[in-house]
């Protein structure tokens, strides 16, 4: 006899369903446009753009156009209370660099960049692309982004 | 006969399903512990607390203990980059303020409070008991709360 399986629901196979669904969202179907600066760039200048992008991340890139480091809200206001002309401060010297970063690529699964992020405690991640020996940011990834997926699964029809 | 439902999931069943699942999920079984201010604290001792407690959203109380505002680490990042001494603006200078504020109570699904996460770009909101006509904070949620328990879903057996 077929294995009745609809009559037969249990939390488990509940469970497995979701993670299927959501193993199905992919990052590179969920990112959002990266931000960044230079390493050179001021910290001044790097607030003002992100209160003008209204993002939380900003990824910063060396001279090649290679990933060189991140920053975050948590970054730049621990920079703006440490008395510094921000001005003169290159965000080189306050980001977080390579390798102490985290990242992720286009086709990792959205559930995996969660994960990576709520290990990691931050809030967004540089979607990139690996050539040779370095990374090229391609996309952001951010809580909200991840939000909205999921919550749009309860949504869409 | 018996309808087979299992032989015929569709794309709407599992949404469904995952609708269920979540909605299953209440903001004070996933609630972290509020942190709160003066409304006549300064920024500078705010800006402090939130490095101290490690997180992104201060709450805001008036001299009665009830909620007055809401702190955001942009709200502080902005009020850092204004030229003025930090140990003179109280807090309920720069402050979002009620009834602008967006809160939710502890028997709101995990889901409307993502959705009003969502639609409202916060970071967090208060969870709040209402006292006749005022509201006092007992919890707060945020989007890493959320996607813990969202992620949780598919971990737990």
């Amino acid at each position: 006899a077929k294995p009745k399986v609809g009559y037969f629901y249990t939390k488990k196979k509940q469970s497995d369903m979701i993670e299927e669904s959501l193993n199905r969202f992919l990052v590179r179907d969920y990112q959002s446009k990266p931000v960044v600066v230079k390493e050179n760039e001021t910290v001044y200048d790097a607030i003002g753009k992100m209160f003008l992008e209204d993002i939380g991340t900003l990824f910063v890139e060396d001279e090649k156009g290679q990933l060189a480091g991140v920053l975050s809200r948590k970054d730049l206001l621990r920079a703006s209370m440490g008395n510094q002309d921000l001005n003169n401060i290159p965000v080189h010297i306050i980001m977080t660099r390579m390798p102490n970063l985290s990242v992720c690529t286009p086709e990792d699964s959205l559930l995996s960049a969660a994960n990576t992020m709520m290990e990691k405690q931050v809030d967004g991640l540089a979607v990139v692309e690996r050539r040779e020996d370095s990374l090229k940011v391609i996309g952001r990834i951010t809580k909200t982004n991840v939000i909205k997926a999921f919550v749009g699964i309860v949504k869409q029809e």
